[in-house]
């Protein structure tokens, strides 16, 4: 079998912006790093592809708003330009079997249950900033938030069924999970990391302000140009041997990869960062086994269900009838859309979101139902015109091995309380990124980048002992 | 590369109770089966090993009590004896610091406190029975049970922080798990599907009842014994693929593995039985993808954490002190312990439990610290000659590859009423067993029997048509 034998001072698994990001302040430091990363594309979780269309779709992360600065720092460095969401116009509302519209943040066919629906939000947001960003653990109430859901929370405080299908909504749209199986300890952290629920769901001013000119994935790709052949791609990771001083990365793909032939990749370094999801770490062989609040951890952070929708028409028809292209529904497999057109509405996008149980139930599904059913509910939304559109595409994450779910991992009841501590802390001369480890954006582009350079610093500072 | 393949009618992925069970029905009915098993033994979450002292001790399951029918069976007919756990006298109960004694189940240091946490126990046993036991989600209250955690409903339910310590204690000794991390509707399947709290808890008329003379692991090396060269022990499984109407089952062993070097091994069948824990199911490769339902689970059902360890005396001194070697303690890292001495008292063990929280903080730090804190809990509750035996183990089960934590998976809350028809509803050619997919004795070596036979049976009806 060839096998590729590598040595470098830091290898780093995972070459999305997490890993990335440790791998460029190590290299620009002048630290001899290698990214080993299972998929054939950098990028993880964003992922940009252009449609025989010629429609440029984001299947994964696409948005960047107030607030995120490195990753608007970036895009600036790398000369990536972005323009606003289109926002003007009225959101279309399915409630009930009823289609509305409305003007503004918030549907409000019923203006009651809106008010309390925004109220909850705002108490919710408030009570968020109670969690300390690096030990949300820390909290006041931490032990008693921790053992509650959100879903949990909001059956106390919410009694109108329309208020609380307008959070449900929020929530499944911004965590891509439902509120019940999260943690609200893990959900007031997580909003307080990123401002709050009501900037988390929103586009104008809020986390889906603007897109990227060409994609989000283009800063992965010149980070990954910076790199060179510092990068390997298509080597998954199959075991990490390590000790206080040094670590062996033990993977698939390196000298037989190009050929076609399997291939075995050894990596041996001082330290290693691994920058994965958490429950994707614990798919690794780990030498000596990781401390049981690691492993436990790992099995307390699912991912979120979500299959993300493109549906590619000539022209943004939506448009032409007052509409702004947003949808929230509250039955159906599709409850939230946007419209993701480009910048110059040569043709029109909608990018819609089939969360949760919408998203666990229609999965094993055929292909064809699928997307029948997902064109139904664009037509009952937006008109017959929209379930006959050009070109369709589907991007099911729970069916990518190397991600296995997304937008983001949702923490369960006791996570944080009961192993949140071992998230960022260091085991021998392993260290962890990615965007679950982060203490502002956590869960966004954002998080990954400030993760990643976290990381680097912890390693900057063991070399250097 | 040495590569073994074998083809077979139906190959069982886990030589667990659950995968042998499997295994001997079909092959007593004629089907051309073959057991492929990661580790260099059978059991699973059950080991029986002979101490350098003589002691025979079970790391894993080892209890067997009333309504156990599939597993006294097959000990009965295998000639494996049983006998009682010793009960005579009084229990130790440690509550804040003091040192109390008590007699019969309930420790009553705190009298009123005891008899809440004695109501509030009946209350949840009560509820539990109205949960299905073969669809749990289609209880009256499924979604709003599913929403919160055992831990959430103590907290609202049992005032008294004497009684809530009770309960945690006994929550924690069955589940291996916090109250806190665990959904109120799995709390309340898995209950109802072993006979309440109460039931679970106990030793007399309970399930811990009798042990095995010998050891649990016992029957498991009769079932392998009578499937002979039809099982493959140290064969890792790494990847399946599979369609409707068969399986490619890929894994390290093989060829390679009786002479030290590595090995491939594939088998081909035409149905699978994976007789594994969820959480380690996705450890595994699956061509094509799970459905998203399955992968879901896969990762919302954590193993509990649990180190159980072992102290061996030359005596059980504390029956001549008037104790029965049970303890339950609120504070310390050994919360649990029982009288694990033989049938003849030639020498005396204690067994102990180190469960969830406790154990995720331990488990980091050296082994010889490990053993210093536990020794000082056991001094502790039995006095100094306790803290010094002639023998102590522990059993990490957290750092196991191939299990990964135990005694038992906990569904985090959403998961039932999210994803919970996947739990036993076959992919393709792949069914799935294992003591999690058991509709009675869930988390027990009796429900993985049965879950055994119950795959058992769908594999055979399968290849009738």
């Amino acid at each position: 079998m060839p096998s590729a034998d590598r040595q470098c001072e830091v290898v780093v698994v995972g070459a999305g912006y997490a890993g990335l990001s440790a791998a460029r302040r190590l290299h620009r430091l002048g630290v001899d790093v290698l990214v080993v990363e299972a998929r054939p594309r950098v990028g993880g979780r964003v992922w940009t592809e252009t449609l025989p269309s010629g429609a440029v779709v984001d299947h994964g992360g696409q948005w960047v708003g107030p607030g995120q600065d490195r990753l608007e720092a970036l895009a600036a460095e790398l000369d990536v330009g972005t323009f606003a969401t289109f926002t003007t116009g009225a959101g279309v509302e399915l409630r009930q079997g009823a289609r509305h519209t409305y003007a503004g943040l918030v549907p409000t066919s019923d203006s009651v249950a809106a008010a309390e629906g925004v109220e909850a939000i705002f108490d919710l947001d408030l009570t968020a900033q109670q969690v300390p960003l690096d030990a949300p653990w820390s909290a006041p109430d931490a032990v008693a938030w921790d053992e509650q859901t959100l879903g949990g929370w909001l059956t106390d405080h919410v009694k109108s069924p329309a208020a609380r299908s307008m959070i449900d909504a929020a929530v499944k749209g911004v965590f891509g999970a439902e509120p019940g199986e999260m943690s609200l300890l893990f959900a007031l952290f997580y909003l307080h990391a990123g401002g709050g629920l009501m900037n988390l769901a929103r586009t104008t001013g809020g986390a889906q302000e603007r897109r990227f000119h060409g994609g989000a994935q283009q800063m992965a790709l010149a980070l990954a140009a910076e790199l060179g052949d510092r990068l390997l791609l298509s080597s998954p990771v199959r075991r990490v041997d390590y000790d206080d001083d040094s670590v062996v990365v033990v993977g698939e793909g390196g000298a037989g990869a190009g050929d076609g032939t399997a291939g075995v990749t050894v990596v041996r370094a001082r330290r290693a960062i691994v920058a994965m999801a958490p429950a994707l770490v614990a798919r690794l062989e780990w030498a000596p086994a990781l401390p049981a609040a690691r492993t436990q951890l790992s099995m307390r952070a699912p991912m979120g269900a979500v299959t993300k929708v493109h549906a590619v028409y000539d022209a943004p028809f939506w448009r032409d009838e007052g509409l702004n292209g947003q949808l929230v529904a509250d039955t159906g497999a599709l409850r939230i859309t946007f419209d993701d057109s480009p910048a110059d509405a040569s043709h029109g996008v909608l990018v819609g979101f089939v969360v949760g149980n919408e998203c666990r139930r229609l999965d094993d599904r055929p292909a064809e139902e699928r997307r029948a059913v997902v064109l139904d509910d664009l037509a009952r939304a937006f008109g017959r015109r929209a379930g006959s559109p050009l070109e369709f595409v589907e991007q099911r994450w729970c069916a990518e091995p190397f991600t296995a779910g997304g937008p983001v991992a949702v923490f369960s009841p006791g996570l944080l309380t009961g192993c949140g501590e071992a998230l960022r802390r260091p085991v021998g001369a392993v260290h962890w990124a990615g965007t679950e480890t982060a203490t502002r954006w956590c869960g966004y582009i954002d998080g990954a980048l400030s993760s990643g350079e976290r990381a680097a610093d912890e390693v900057l500072a063991a070399l250097a002992r």
